[in-house]
């Protein structure tokens, strides 16, 4: 496969137009994408993981919105504005535990909101340019992530990522693989060594195959050598992304990273974590709150084309955990490094660059 | 599938007869045996991990040895002798890490000294006994590390397992799956968490299934899953098998292991090793001593009958890690109880049985 710029999610046309994106379940033996011209689709691919990463699902649910509302293209206000909250909330139900989905859709909804009287073809106009603005913040909030994360390692190291944070979980740069990109950019030589992530391999399929085609030197491992790695000194750093971010700075992340977490922490490694403002979630005080998606047991028994476990057998598939805050020694955001993570030091940073 | 005695190994025939054993990488899916009538086969079974667990392998190469005497049947002592050199040289090479397969050759080999001067079929039925006394010391064994380590578990508890150390492991009972079988014949109510243990599965296909035979409640999770687990509160001690014990209590057990003792200290979980005294190495001063089996890269990106990671990425496989003495709550062994893990502890337990 030729290196190319990896474009996760593409808007074609204009209020009439579609989403394409790359079907992540494919890879990485196959590079195929899907045209995503109703609602349902879009869900779908939500559900399904074909689009998956918190930024991703975020922009991925902004354009469903846009899908959305061209069934009530030439309607009335109120006909929009009753599709608006359906679609809204129909996509809101695809998956319950990236913040990111529901930012957007909050955000799509408040911009809707601000354009109350104007001509329905007017505010559809308006939301695919909300639509594309959250996406092209996205890339300006990955490349922002990338170079004050990048400060934080040193050449030479070894790191371990989980799951994947990369340019297929955001709009193209990533957020943890975003800090190794960076780093790369600017000349620091890094070893990274990638989980598999079970049940849905996003690291073996995903990350690997991100680091291969930016040409940085990446080993596979079983989410269970994360230990064994770092008793080794194999690796200096941990970073991973997130998917939701609670007030204290509780992490809910891929299944596995607190795990991970923990036996840094025991190798006095330090566990770092990159994510968007957007990430944050400071309507929820700590992660004990954070709603836990389960999924489907047949992802860890028939994943594979291959049944890998007893009939009728019980599993246990939380799709996340959560890291607690004290097992993070920073996190990496858009407008810098938050350290330590402690309320009052999410509080300040945030509260800055609103402005306030 | 219907319950059924568990016979992980068997003798079919006298001293020209073979060795029957269950192809365990077919389960659970299918249940198959095969013969082996050759010590080429019994070297590509243990190697491949048709038949796998310390204690069983030792079983395996022992009457390995004995299928490859057949060939050397009616010649003299000296060709005999010979042969045995090789056949047991050659065996020793099929797995590095579980330290019964050296006990096992080893002893086949002290016996055989001990015999010097009979006639060769005589060495040859002799040895045949000291492969069927391994075989049967190993089931006495079996129930006796049930029996003592039965007793650290409560009625209702959760316990999570890692790997497969059951009746599949060695002659027909277990070790760590023992303690449980034990306790759940003794009227303890026991929940078990079971790791799917990547690469190869044995938690997903071999430890669930044994468990589901035996009727005890079984949950299937991913190894990244454990310490989420933990958190929760669902479990209230670990327990695994051992490939080798050094002598000061380090562990060398299947590759996530030491992860999971990690995570158990963290939530003040009991971590156990359950394991026959044959395991214990004490020629091996601690676990840094011990050499770690690395295997094919292609268990991980090709497990499942579908290619899970791009072509040419590399892969670390290391199928142990080592867990330090100081993370195990008790090692359980047919004598008893060890605990807490010191080498003091283990000497005079291992030295009082010896009649030292």
């Amino acid at each position: 496969m030729t290196m190319k710029n990896i474009e996760t999610l593409r808007w074609v046309g204009g209020t009439d137009g579609y989403l394409q994106l790359i079907d992540q379940t494919m890879l990485p033996v196959e590079f195929s994408e899907i045209e995503c011209r109703n609602v349902e689709t879009v869900w779908e691919a939500i559900k399904m993981l074909r689009v998956r990463g918190a930024p991703a699902i975020g922009i991925a649910a902004a354009y469903g919105v846009c899908i959305g509302l061209q069934t009530v293209a030439g309607h009335d206000e109120t006909s929009l504005f009753k599709r608006l909250d359906e679609v809204a909330d129909y996509l809101a139900g695809s998956r319950p535990t990236a913040v990111n989905l529901f930012w957007a859709l909050d955000r799509m909804k408040a911009r809707a909101t601000e354009l109350r009287g104007r001509v329905p073809a007017e505010i559809a106009e308006a939301l695919l340019a909300e639509a594309r603005a959250i996406h092209e913040e996205d890339r300006r909030t990955c490349r922002a992530i990338g170079r004050h994360g990048a400060e934080l390692l040193s050449d030479g190291q070894g790191v371990l990522t989980h799951c994947n944070a990369g340019g297929l979980a955001t709009a193209e740069y990533g957020t943890a693989l975003a800090v190794l990109f960076a780093a790369a950019e600017s000349g620091k030589k890094l070893h990274v060594y990638a989980d598999e992530t079970r049940p849905l391999m996003q690291g073996a399929r995903l990350t690997t195959w991100e680091l291969q085609q930016r040409g940085i030197d990446v080993t596979l491992v079983c989410d269970s050598a994360a230990a064994q790695v770092m008793r080794e000194g194999r690796v200096q750093a941990v970073i991973t992304g997130a998917d939701r971010i609670a007030a204290n700075g509780d992490v809910a992340n891929k299944i596995g990273t607190y795990g991970l977490a923990i036996s840094a922490a025991a190798h006095d490694i330090p566990f770092y974590v990159a994510a968007p403002v957007s990430t944050f979630d400071r309507s929820i005080a700590t992660g004990e709150e954070i709603p836990i998606e389960q999924r489907d047991g047949r992802e860890i028994t028939h994943g594979f084309g291959r049944q890998t476990a007893p009939e009728g057998i019980d599993v246990y598939n939380p799709a996340f955990d959560v890291t607690p805050a004290r097992l993070i020694a920073a996190i990496i955001c858009e407008h810098g490094v938050i350290r330590p993570v402690t309320q009052e030091r999410i509080d300040s940073r945030l509260r800055l660059r609103n402005g306030h």
